[in-house]
């Protein structure tokens, strides 16, 4: 059925028994890409039946359809005008995972960060109203996004203004293994114990007794009772506490059912109206069903085991999470805070060992921030594990909950520098530049596996002030040998030199290690400095006044934002010196997606590309 | 009554009619001293017999109890052993305007921003539990700083861990014009028609009407089974949603009705608790009654009066929403969009002339920018206008939202630089630094309010991505002269000079200009130049790469911190250059509340001072 889709306007000419055809062929499409590229397989499996049911009764042009997150919307995709580029899935110059507005006119709002859909919808909505234009503004949200605390300011908001929008909330939850939050044990209690439920089913059972000549006709009916009593019977939720109409819980598999509901806002209903879509994440993959978690976002798999190609390698997230265990197990007072990334932050382990001792707060890195500043101001040492990129959410909580307290609270932020597929919105290539601002923080990099252990040693017995870690995605590289031990602004000198230096921060250690060799080897005249800060607050400046009197040159290589960066740091430092700089780092834009070594020869500064560049300097 | 309050444990002395006693004396207190220093007086008025009935029942150092913003706490402040100290209410070197871990052991929590003290109690409660320490951990938030999305997330999550704790609503929803968000009409709706007031108000007519001599014995009857009513009778509110027990609401007034709740809670109840009182803002005060929006914060006034000493000036804040009427008549896609500071930017008179394109999202700043998204994708022209320390709140969204979609949305940040009486919460000194990262971002800081004016009208023209325009607080400075075009990453050269080059950035081109009038008066063999950079992104490469050939020195003069700020974008850039670069700005350390003159002086960059200091490097 899919090879008919040319332009969604297509999906609205089939059937109801074509669409159910329609949404088998598009999960075949998404296993057989995702299992090849990687990918957010189990939430767009979920999510197959909604964005046909939507394609159905919308026009993704004149109606405007905002993915929270953009990891549930393949299927979207695949119908409306990607399925051909569909391969390209993730890949550099390929589709990106998420929605973005520059790859399609379908996307109405660029995403990838949790909990913004309800505040896009919303602005669409008004300004579409603004302009006379007759639309139906769609945010389609998961119950973890809805955790974050944006999406309550939008629904808040929404609820104020009564303009027409719709959020349709899609709820997986009984899918995945744990409840994060109370607003997610609401959810499910009026899944399971609600008197329309009870009611519901009455009917459904009666209706199977009857005669099969009449009870097409009774099916019909109940239907349409089915459809009102969802209105009438819904008890007082949150959802209409704050001025929506709730709808629901719908099945989210249900084709036809979501259709007829779709039909009934169009014609019947006005305002923000709130709609509880209930599916399974996975479905239709059995693999991907039994462990959603897994299949929330994974790389390249075999389909016909559901098993992972690439072997689990020791990441920097599991260093972090082992290194973590072995610290709060000598020390009662080690918290682990996460914000919905167990998995992602390396705290399976530790999450069994010390359930008492961690805390997912679901997606809410500002709570987080705070919560921990409140156990740090009692004497409680928390260790704070986000993305980098996430913290971009709580940079107001580290400078006025923690670091002008000088609270101990110690931020471990992963994903920093290029993380590679998941592309511009999760590179995590600003925190250096952000956070070097905030008074009174440590900001250390490690540029190995030890130094990370050591570093987080260092940081569980540090108690005056807050302490930021922050190390990349990806396999951890381990020196294999003894590391100088960490002392609060001291770099290290890998080799001692002369006349220039070379200065790799954090994850760049790899490539500054090259670079050396690779001038080594082709100026043998030349004898470099090869230097791993560690510290890029308190910035070395012992070392570096030292440096001053020794070379002519210095060269830094990070995989943070030159601005504000490392590098600008040191240029800073030495800007009435002699001394020349030349600074390697992610340039002034935003950087898609594609594998951090594309990234990294595409803009630039790849080992062999900075190797050239220095020579000609030298030269 | 207050002079016999030593210690807050002398208020557990106090008989009911003392405590009442106590409360007339502590708002004639706060009059007295905020009519000379000015302050938050509505707020704090308000709230005086909350702290009053807290301190009665709670112990403040073994229980905690964090004050949201703190701009409710005066009363606590003068019955926690600052009373003495009370005079010196936001002055230099005096009591801070808000709660502050580091001023008194009384103070659990430092705060300022809004939202955050859920969080924060939700962690002492979390960390006094795993000490094995006895304690009521409270939180008292504003129905204001509720609409932050932290604290939904904290209640999520409060909600969840089922931990002892309290927060307690200060709602005085009631006494300001003006309701923002769902939330608050829902909380509005259910002081005034839910049938707990309905069963209570006929109890009490039935108990007036009785004989007097067995009346007083039904009364106390009647409050217990009151008390015990509230449990029973309350609906299914939002709080109880998400897992709190809902006690409420409860005159905020009465004393005794509160202690005897607080009595309650001590002795019968576990688990997070939401209380909810309802206060007047300004109580006990007529004038701050009357105008409790213009008494949440203002300057020294006069007590029989209530009128404000000093006479309104022309602030920046002014002459952008003078402005922004303009240009919003001529444009109709202009929009505003404030989160709940309609006063404090200056968009009062904005409001009232174009309600349909005005948007106050209450305390909510990642959804405001956001939402200004949505409507920027869809064509509109928003103009987003916040205080530049409350956009640290919004940095992923300025990021993932707006600069990766290059969509055309205006941020116009108030109150950025030194801010004065707020002190260390609420300097707008870190700006610069965390937007200079984001790729895409114009940044300009205009000089004087005519810069301000034609900034902002080149914005409003501007469709080719986001525009940042940083303004202080205060007095607009007129330059009373025909300023050069707004063109991009174009600078103004003031004076054409040689040798050396001051350049002020923003509001510190007044300094500038001192400096340079000094320098001419008392070295005459030197030629400054003087220069308005308008922009630090994009930098005006031309200009400063002409002005390599001309100066040895530049000096730049900027409210931002050094780190990150102008001075070191332009070390950056001639980093490889024999121009000397010094700067002058923000130290990396967090300020104090002062007026604007003292903290300068305090850090060495008065005027004065930097001239002294660039004759001695000229020596």
């Amino acid at each position: 059925m899919l090879e008919k889709i040319k332009t969604p306007k297509d999906v609205k000419k089939l059937s109801i028994a074509q669409l159910q055809e329609l949404a088998e062929d598009i999960r075949k499409r998404i296993i057989q890409v995702t299992a090849k590229t990687g990918g957010h397989v189990a939430p767009s499996l979920g999510a197959t039946d909604i964005a046909i049911a939507l394609l159905k009764m919308f026009d993704p042009l004149e109606d405007r359809i905002v993915w929270d997150v953009g990891h549930q919307s393949y299927a979207y995709k695949i119908l409306t005008e990607r399925n051909e580029q569909f391969d390209t899935l993730r890949q550099f110059n390929g589709l990106s995972g998420f929605n973005n507005i520059f790859e399609s006119k379908y996307d109405a709002y660029g995403v990838g960060h949790a909990s913004t859909s309800i505040s896009a919808a919303l602005g669409i909505a008004v300004a579409k109203e603004m302009k006379n234009e007759k639309c139906h503004s769609i945010a389609v949200i998961g119950d973890g996004a809805l955790t974050g605390g944006m999406a309550f300011e939008a629904l808040n908001h929404a609820g104020h203004l009564q303009k027409d929008m719709i959020v349709i909330l899609n709820d997986n939850n009984f899918s995945i293994s744990k409840n994060v939050g109370a607003l997610q044990a609401h959810l499910t209690n009026m899944l399971v114990s609600r008197p329309y439920n009870a009611t519901k089913n009455l009917i459904w059972d009666f209706v199977q007794h009857l005669p099969s000549r009449i009870r097409r006709r009774v099916i019909l009916s109940a239907r349409t009772l089915e459809e009102n009593m969802i209105n009438t019977l819904a008890p007082n939720i949150i959802f209409e506490d704050l001025g929506f109409k709730y709808l629901g819980p719908i099945d989210g598999h249900d084709i036809p059912r979501m259709i007829r509901i779709f039909h009934k806002i169009k014609t019947n209903l006005t305002g923000p109206i709130f709609v509880h879509i209930v599916t399974q994440k996975g479905k239709g993959y059995e693999y991907a069903e039994d462990d959603a978690a897994r299949f929330h976002g994974l790389g390249p798999y075999e389909i016909k085991t559901g098993k992972s190609k690439k072997k689990k390698a020791e990441t920097y997230s599991k260093v972090f999470g082992n290194t973590l265990c072995k610290i709060a197990e000598k020390n009662k007072d080690i918290v682990a805070i996460t914000a919905a990334m167990t998995d992602g932050t390396g705290l399976v382990e530790y999450a069994e060992k010390f359930p008492e001792r961690f805390f997912d707060v679901a997606i809410a890195e500002q709570h987080a921030v705070t919560f921990a500043g409140g156990l740090a101001v009692q004497g409680i040492k928390p260790f704070v594990a986000i993305y980098s990129t996430f913290l971009q959410r709580a940079l107001d909580q580290v400078i006025h909950d923690i670091a002008l307290q000088k609270l101990p609270v110690v931020f471990c932020l992963d994903r920093a520098g290029l993380v590679g597929d998941d592309g511009a919105t999760h590179h995590g290539v600003f925190d250096l530049s952000y956070l070097n601002v905030v008074p009174g923080l440590i900001i250390l990099i490690p540029a190995n596996a030890e130094e990370l252990s050591a570093m987080l040693k260092f940081s569980a017995k540090y108690k005056d002030g807050p302490i930021v870690i922050r190390y990349p995605r990806g396999c951890a590289t381990y020196l294999n040998d003894k590391i100088e031990p960490i002392e609060i602004g001291k770099s290290v000198i890998v080799q001692e030199g002369k006349d220039i230096a070379i200065i790799g921060v954090g994850k760049a250690m790899e490539d500054a290690e090259i670079i050396f060799q690779e001038l080594k080897n082709k100026l043998p005249d030349i004898n470099p400095y090869l230097i791993n800060p560690r510290f890029l607050k308190p910035l070395d400046i012992t070392l570096f006044n030292n440096l001053e009197k020794k070379v002519h040159t210095i060269i830094t290589i990070e995989d943070n934002a030159l601005i504000g960066g490392f590098g600008s740091m040191l240029k800073s430092h030495f800007s009435n010196s002699a001394v020349k700089i030349h600074s390697y780092g992610i340039p002034d834009e935003f950087i898609e997606h594609g594998s951090v070594d594309q990234l990294k020869n595409m803009i630039g500064i790849s080992a062999k590309q900075i190797t050239k560049e220095i020579i000609s300097i030298l030269k």
